[in-house]
């Protein structure tokens, strides 16, 4: 296919704030970015419900996946004429990296969880389905559809390949950290790119880093840990998480019993009924699914009503750190006091532990966990697993910490007549 | 009122990439903050269309308000116990700094010319009228709404509160500059906003600017001047808003000829009719539109759907340098040849003249021009006009320098038959 | 004393590349940065022979002395009006932090060694001596100076004070890992300083940190322990240091044998004999030693004008991973070979161990350290010490590590004739 | 030779903190950069005496140097494979680029009005005489290091080459200004060099920018505008150079009047008498400047005395506004004043014209000016000169701005009697 190799005229440029520039010479990646199901990724927002609490965060899927491209742009112009590489594989690995992500639906997490699905799932449809994505892969080689989807899915041969994108140092990782960094404006998310890029080298099965680059990694390690628990485990946000995923639960909920709703929810059909098709997915982005959150702020049931109304105008819920397991006595009491109060528990009492959230720092040789990372030793080429070499890693990794907490509305609690024994009791159990 | 001096029992901060931190010791700042209608303003991009260029443009004006009001927030920590300055109308200035862009719509550039709107309108009726923003405003003291919304009309009696939030040099362009600069990525914007800050004085009535400042304010003059054109009249950030307005026009012009929609435009009907209230125009925000305008890629009328589909999947207009006034004769064979090939000219074959747009770069003296920026002599406190002490500043004020861009479908042209002799003609006049 | 409140008529400011800018308000503050004491420091490089390694360290101790001044500043406009904080004691805590470095001389740490100075000493001499510093500190008030030099001496009594300039998370060090990093152009040694100022609390005897902090204080610690590995105990930087010493060494070393210099090295008398009083000390900065390295080059002694060469045009030695306690034998041997190649092992085979610099990370509870850091808890106002509190901290602090290596002049090695069985012999030691 | 195309083993990396990082990969740029005359450029300020204004301002030309090598590098890369380029030419113009500024020795500016030196012609003996330097290059080739002089000349035939290095967009020009931006911390001095590079392209006698890289341009020459206005004529720095020059008459003139020094100028006996060797020369740094003027301080002339004790402890003069030429009656009687009261008016009444300093701005067609920038129009391959394409160049180009400033000890005015006659005229003449 002479499509495989053909260039553009002159090389385009993207103007992109954390790389300077993401660079396209070839006519592929040019018209897969042109889809259509690329540029839906603009309607979907990288960090979900983060820009509740960091303003900033309302950058798309869209950016992200421009820089996980570019980032495995640098990285195979590094490799050209290593050992171990061979460039056969370069337009696989840009296409892999550009789409990676193309399977996300607006607020993922939510989503997935309340309506059990898999963005995996949905990436690997449109890669192969009947999109333009498809059309395009397919003009470049026969199997060439599927080879981007078997890297996505890290069941391709080369794990080499695979490793690029879905590995414990991998590009997506490092695109991720300094764009959520640069438009939350937090301190944290910075490490020496350009110097873990000039380290990589290709091996076999994977991409290690040479030994001398150990400093830099560990700096990038670090920053991963400090998002975790500055940004992506921030409780705001795990607030209007809960609030979210509450409000799909109840729209499900009232789904099933057949209440007739104002506003039809014509989108959701498919995924109450959990058999969404392709086209359903793709139509689901997230100014649509706002839409239907304002149009619910005028359903007759007071439940969705309400959680619209508090994720809309961003009234969220307070919390309290609670463990459920060790409190499990003043947990049932909370549940039967609130029923008391008719609070229904099941939507306004709820515990949200954060392990729970689909980010992990370094925890080498868990199950379904990305490749570790090795480092290159210098004088015999042996390899050695970071967490062996570096203190601070090895401070880090394998432990669970798992943050619980209770969330609640303390602004209609707070409402409740001073004389409701009920509402002394809530008080003294949450606050002490 | 108690509630005008009412403080947080402890200040709180906003994460903020431009200005690091946001901070609010206020209560009254705090409640606004609060509010549905300013929380509304998440929902509205600070530059429109831009997003579809500078994939990184995708930020609100939510975030842009809280800058102005920080801005504003320094400058005022600088002018306490200064002469010329009362800190009495500390939080009036605060509140109008917060509070100016509240009217805004979605893509308001559009929207507003295509349905002869006027955000300034409903900033007032928003700072006014029954809304959550009033209640608050009001505990603060009688008449204080008034006076939040006649410093944001520009009509306030003490004219240096006025100057803060609309002059030459005001928090509102200091704010935006850089903040579109960082979240575009472009080099920029910049300037030294700090030095700025410590070089303004409160005169009787305007802020004025140290003479020694006088370089500061070339480089933001000049950061203006680059920005206008390099991001906000960016060819391609004008294809998409062509588009756009194309959508509401035909979107009015099926409605006035009572086409069926198979969606029916509950949002927009009164924006069609031209008799908007308040609750109509709070209710429509992107999102909305969004939704709409994908919901359009199902009705019938072809020109509704590609215009929709056009903005939707980014396939803007190309262009060319095209001036109609120069250009007459060619403008009309173009618009009989488009005729004579079916495309509607009116909705694809559109002039674009950037100084429709509503920003100015330095033009003192002009009609209805903000205040122009004055320095401060040193030994004898008189006051000299910017532009004749900078000759930097003087070659780029007063000159109206019009771009005029035609737009049209490229790709439907391309796919004309070879043979028609329109397609030959057009193209010869499109690109010599 | 009507001097001590004695205020500019207007602020001044010099522009920083670290905190953008440094305000000075008090007239004590601007008179003393104007000393010749104070001024001297400008001809002492911040970070020594580092520049040999990253090109960019080429910023002096004057520098360094202002950030530090402009922390401790920024500090105490936070402390205004908060419980524990007398504000009488501003204008000392400001001075203290301008001077606390002042006794440095050139090249600080080898001076220091090899000439058994201590440059704590030298500062509370240009405090309390007869100096233009003394004269404007008398100024403010009897006592003043002493109660500086006492702070900077870490015995004054209000132990609040002192732990500003002297604790484990102090505007010293605050200031030096950002400009060390600045200048030398590493990615590390940020932190979000601003946070760390905005959750310290003044408490009896210490500044403490907000618990809500401590993620901002790890970060830091995490910026130290980079910057040291990276920076401070860079092995190219050891190896510049190791000549240094050894040209002083030998310098001295001749002077005892009576060695008859061309070029007489009257600045260093009192320091090879020992006696050094303070103006001997204030005459010798860094343009004098860099003269006399330079004059050396022409002298008869083969082994001083060698190691000067090589200081002077960066000749330096190379280095191999070696530990003297486990590899005696080696050690031994190679001693031994050198002194029969005539190589005289005592300048040219070198260990450095690099817990010999004088940086530290956290260690609490070392004897002479630094004050621990404390977290204040948010409920019950009780203290807890880091490393108890956070995982990473606790995993880099206790730890000593030192890093042994062998220095030598490969280059000499590399001349030998190839058949000299020395040669070989050293080189499988060397390299295996 | 074999040694043209020698490459390292492995790229070398230097981290600077303007370009990231400088790579360099052949083995004669490395042997270079190790020779005592490149190493010397270490103890040669960049700004000269700036450091007194910009305390940050201490880097020296051995960064500057680095910095311009690695743009042209950066150019070259983006070269490769162009029309117009011959990519055996490489190594020339990094040679040059490296080397352009070897010949600068300490203070340059007034070392060479003083003492009538040319730093050129000491770059071209280093380049052709019998150096270190000279022997690597010729290595290289025959005839390769008069090619690199030449290029450094501006005499090689090939003027494209040289255009990389001197014209009005060069490597030296955008490396010192982000350089000298950076370390001094002013906010001017950015511009979108990413940008630049790409959009250069080499035509046969010179570099030349595409059209579409205009605005970048505009960004370049105004960050040129600011810089000189803000850093380089900034009037401290030229107090300072004001005092250093008097300083080197001062010690010329006690010279040739065999004045009895108690510290022999050796160092600079060639340079009084106006015949300097290349060794003289390299010897003369600004460590050794420093260590006399140090010394002078105790010399018994009260003029060289009093200087150097300005220029070391930062004692500077002040400066009004003054034109000679048009204040022609005040210069003569002030100039009689001073001699009236002893202060010899050739030492301490000095006026000094900012258009003296070397540095230009935009003056494309000025004789002995470098290339002016040509912009390369996108159809016909035009050339047009930026100045007539863009308002704001045009507007700052040909117009020479000189600013006139009269420089005098206060301090010593200040101690007159308050009843001197003189005392009272000097005052109303110099401040009104």
């Amino acid at each position: 296919m002479a499509y495989k190799d053909e260039q553009l005229s002159e090389e385009k440029v993207f103007k992109d704030p954390v790389h300077r520039y993401i660079h396209v010479k070839d006519q592929v990646i040019w018209d897969l970015i042109g889809t259509r199901e690329f540029q839906r990724l603009r309607r979907i927002k990288q960090l979900g419900t983060s820009f509740l609490t960091f303003h900033g965060a309302e950058h798309s899927r869209f950016n992200h996946s421009l820089g996980v491209y570019e980032i495995v742009r640098r990285i195979l112009f590094n490799f050209e004429n290593r050992p171990n590489w061979n460039n056969d594989e370069r337009l696989l690995c840009l296409c892999a990296a550009l789409l990676h992500d193309l399977g996300h639906g607006p607020f993922s997490h939510s989503f997935e969880k309340v309506f059990k699905l898999d963005h995996e799932d949905f990436t690997k449809k449109i890669v192969l389905g009947d999109t333009e994505i498809n059309k395009i892969l397919t003009r470049v080689g026969k199997g060439f559809a599927q080879d981007v989807a078997d890297v996505i899915n890290k069941t391709y041969e080369n794990k080499l390949v695979v490793s690029l994108i879905s590995s414990q140092i991998d590009a997506d990782r490092m695109d991720y950290l300094q764009r959520d960094a640069y438009f939350t404006g937090v301190s944290y998310g910075h490490f020496d790119m350009e110097r873990i890029l000039r380290v990589m080298r290709p091996m076999e099965d994977q991409v290690v880093i040479k030994q001398t680059g150990m400093h830099a990694v560990e700096d990038y390690i670090m920053s991963r840990y400090q998002m975790y628990w500055q940004v992506y485990f921030h409780p705001v946000t795990r607030s209007a998480e809960v609030i979210l995923s509450k409000i799909l639960h109840r729209a499900k909920h009232l789904y099933e019993q057949h209440y007739q709703f104002k506003q039809k929810p014509t989108h959701f059909l498919s995924f109450f009924a959990e058999s969404v098709d392709l086209e359903d997915y793709l139509r689901l982005d997230e100014s649509i699914v706002l839409y239907y959150f304002q149009a619910w702020l005028e359903e007759a049931d007071p439940v969705l009503r309400d959680l619209c109304e508090r994720f809309i105008n961003r009234r969220l819920f307070k919390y309290i750190e609670f463990n459920p397991n060790q409190q499990m006595t003043e947990w049932m009491e909370l549940y039967k006091l609130f029923q008391a109060i008719d609070i229904d528990p099941e939507y306004y009492l709820v515990v949200d532990s954060s392990s729970d959230l689909p980010y992990d720092f370094y925890r080498p040789g868990e199950e379904e966990e990305r490749l570790p990372i090795h480092l290159l030793q210098p004088k015999n080429d042996e390899l050695k697993e970071l967490s062996r070499q570096s203190d601070i890693v090895e401070a880090i990794s394998g432990k669970k910490r798992t943050d619980h907490k209770l969330y609640f509305p303390l602004d209609v609690l707070e409402q409740l007549p001073a004389d409701r024994p009920e509402k002394a009791r809530i008080f003294e159990i949450l606050f002490g």
